[in-house]
């Protein structure tokens, strides 16, 4: 069965795709640790992030560090943190959460709600900043 | 003045190097949260990781591949999870992380603490899963 990703990918299931590519998409976390927190994920299912081809994986940290780049400009934050956990949802996806402190990226919290409206806010903000190849 | 890092780097603080390259270095966490969480680290001292030059932050992550499945074949776990926070030590680091569950990942939990023959065999033990050119 297809993953929540890869449904997402398919325009199945709706997201606020902040970037995409031939082999990756990028959108916001519906369960964020904090404003702008996005997933990076690869196009190819894969269920371990290292187990992707060399070529995808390097891709997908490129692609995370143009987010990265952006979300800093838009988002208030310290800085932008990565997390690889990957043992809810079978496909690899790399958080990129805005932090103000360690807290911020600790999974065990309770996690944020915002309106949709402020989700495709964010969403905007974000592409502004991104390189037009990065755009969906 | 030279950050934490460095003088490791520079060998004048020691530590249990598991990898080494002419770019990056991996040495086991002095406050780990579980058994074999190591850190990669860029020689070039640069505080956030997406600021290094596109090689080098490239390099790092193939390096932290090859490290995550020396990880994952040695020690027991569900599987390596990553994370960059970097709060704390202004030089860019990337935590590999085995975790049994996403509370290992949670960096306000308490660290653990090996004795120095603990430290020295687990680096013999994921070392000896690296390709050669890898070894210190």
């Amino acid at each position: 069965m297809a993953s929540i990703f890869s449904k997402i990918i398919a325009g199945e299931l709706p997201a606020h795709k902040v970037a995409e590519t031939n082999r990756a998409v990028a959108f916001l976390d519906i369960n964020p640790l904090h404003e702008g927190h996005l997933l990076v994920v690869p196009k190819q299912e894969v269920d371990k992030l290292f187990d992707l081809p060399e070529e995808d994986y390097l891709h997908l940290w490129q692609v995370a560090r143009a987010i990265a780049r952006a979300q800093e400009e838009v988002i208030s934050c310290q800085r932008v943190g990565v997390a690889v956990v990957g043992l809810e949802v079978p496909h690899a996806h790399i958080h990129l959460i805005p932090i103000h402190g360690v807290h911020d990226i600790d999974f065990s919290r309770p996690k944020l709600s915002f309106t949709s409206e402020q989700l495709a806010a964010t969403t905007q903000r974000i592409q502004a900043r991104l390189p037009e190849v990065l755009r969906p």
